[in-house]
């Protein structure tokens, strides 16, 4: 289980987690997209460096140091982007329990961030905020008065911030209530996309909730604006599944239970089967039919049994031996 | 469990049951087709009921009696034939465990039927012989010093004799191996049609190999013949269950226990789902893969599960409810 997904996150029964992203440059150094001299980017990593590194929980590490391995699982780990694994010259900070990080040199000099299990949006905020407050001390940030932070593309500028909520929506996937609250969702300048499954709405019900809007607003109004549309989205969705519950009866408990009798037994499983039936299971436990494992426990399953973590864990393998090792991590996990 | 089958019987890797009839019918009354006088009629039931009434352990029934459903439950139990049930003028005599029976009023006068467990083709011949030996004393037989026993149709004149063998054979389904084994078995004066499922192969791999020729045989040569058919047919079955696993391992695994999970955990199931599952479970045990529960007990849940047997015992109700009430009953006894 990652350390930061703890047992009884708030609403974990429809929120998987709460992140917060500041994207800060530097004044003095041309940013990432004009950056030239070796010197300039090392003085981006050192500043870094010196102002968090001071403290022992968090590490530093080169990207172009790291196998292709390490890079996969920590963008399945959402730690990081594919865009700084993929760059020469970026690095990362990380606290131990990848709660806290800093990319360095994506698209801006540096990528703050927080992850805090379940509805936690004001916890990941004052996390980043510490974070921003660490390395603000000894450097000084790109910032106009009137606009707020500058940032290499000008939809983070402004507070920098972007707030988002991995929220769990199966109910609302099945009954294609999902199309309705994007709509609703991008009148306030929210936004919702499929959390995994590369861009769609993916076989888990996984959906990223995060503001647009960085300009022209305040962190809090960010952050407040993020927990109402998620509050809303949370009510939604609770009240489809218990309307869906209401309506389907055995036939969804026999699909919830069926989820699990397949879990508990299969000795191979690809990552989306793994995924949708977790999902399946994920619901059952929100709707009290599952008894004896947590919410979290499960989006834990799922995280573990990513292609790359697992590989990360195990070693290089065929995507055949990766099934079997799923399953037989997965079978371990639910008949216990 | 229907009482007959026991937990161990010969061969019961690949072999449900082996059956025994014979076609009688007496010399001094129209046979079925053309009987009319009501006393004669009675005179069929009577002779029956004084032969074999004697013992205490047999029952005599007049299918007009009966309701719908017990009737259909006696046709899933392969104990009446469907033409028995719709006549109105039938009976039946059954032993309380049902592997001794007569069938009176079918096609022929009488049909005397016997069923053991597992590969016992000599067993159930002395059965239905010692049957036919009380029913012989009383009665006079329609013989044909040339031809043997008259009987209805023709193609059961000689021995009256049909002997058949259920078997198991999902390596052999899988592999189309049916076909050969088809067109070799009618060579040899066999023929082997799919046991469940209305005529067809059947989503349970179950098959019935029975005797075509009655006339210009001895009962001993039908047996042997049967018998060396459907060792052949074991022998085959047996080898491509071990190349199966062999060639397919952990796909072939993967899916006996995906089976076992939904087994153990689904709220409702179709007859048709059952049998699929079972029969995979079935080759899974044969194959050493699944502990714990045999052959005969898979042969008999699947038994159990048919729908008018779970009707018989549970009352009049709809398909949806029939589906929960088998899956409850499956659950059960996967579970323990």
């Amino acid at each position: 289980m990652p350390k930061w997904l703890t047992k009884d996150a708030p609403e974990n029964d429809v929120i998987v987690s709460s992140r917060m992203r500041l994207a800060r440059n530097l004044s003095d150094v041309p940013f990432p997209t004009k950056i030239k001299k070796p010197e300039d980017i090392e003085k981006v990593h050192d500043c870094a460096k010196q102002s968090i590194l001071k403290s022992p929980e968090f590490t530093y590490s080169r990207l172009s140091d790291m196998d292709a391995l390490g890079k996969r699982a920590l963008i399945e780990r959402h730690i990081i982007s594919s865009e700084l694994s993929r760059k020469q010259d970026s690095g990362l900070i990380k606290s131990s329990d990848e709660s806290i990080s800093v990319m360095i040199m994506e698209e801006d000099h540096y990528r703050l961030q927080s992850l805090v299990a379940g509805f936690s949006p004001n916890k990941a905020y004052s996390d980043v905020d510490l974070l921003d407050k660490m390395l603000s001390d000894g450097v000084s940030y790109a910032y106009d008065e009137r606009l707020g932070f500058l940032t290499s593309c000008p939809t983070n500028a402004g507070t920098g911030l972007r707030a988002s909520v991995m929220m769990h929506l199966p109910a609302l996937t099945a009954s294609r209530g999902i199309e309705r609250i994007s709509s609703m969702i991008s009148k306030v300048g929210m936004t919702v996309r499929g959390a995994y499954g590369e861009g769609s709405a993916a076989s888990g019900s996984f959906y990223q909730i995060s503001n647009q809007v960085t300009l022209g607003v305040t962190e809090q109004e960010i952050i407040k604006r993020l927990t109402t549309t998620v509050k809303t989205v949370m009510d939604y969705e609770r009240n489809t599944r218990k309307q869906m519950h209401k309506n389907l009866g055995i036939v969804l408990e026999d699909k919830i239970w069926r989820a699990i009798g397949v879990l508990k037994n299969a000795r191979r499983m690809g990552y989306n089967e793994a995924q949708k039936l977790i999902s399946d299971v994920a619901l059952g436990v929100a709707l009290g039919i599952v008894p004896k494992i947590t919410s979290s426990e499960l989006y834990s399953v799922m995280m573990d049994s990513r292609p790359a973590i697992i590989a990360e864990q195990k070693g290089k393998m065929t995507p055949q031996q990766r099934d079997i090792i799923r399953a037989n991590m997965i079978r371990k996990v639910f008949n216990n």
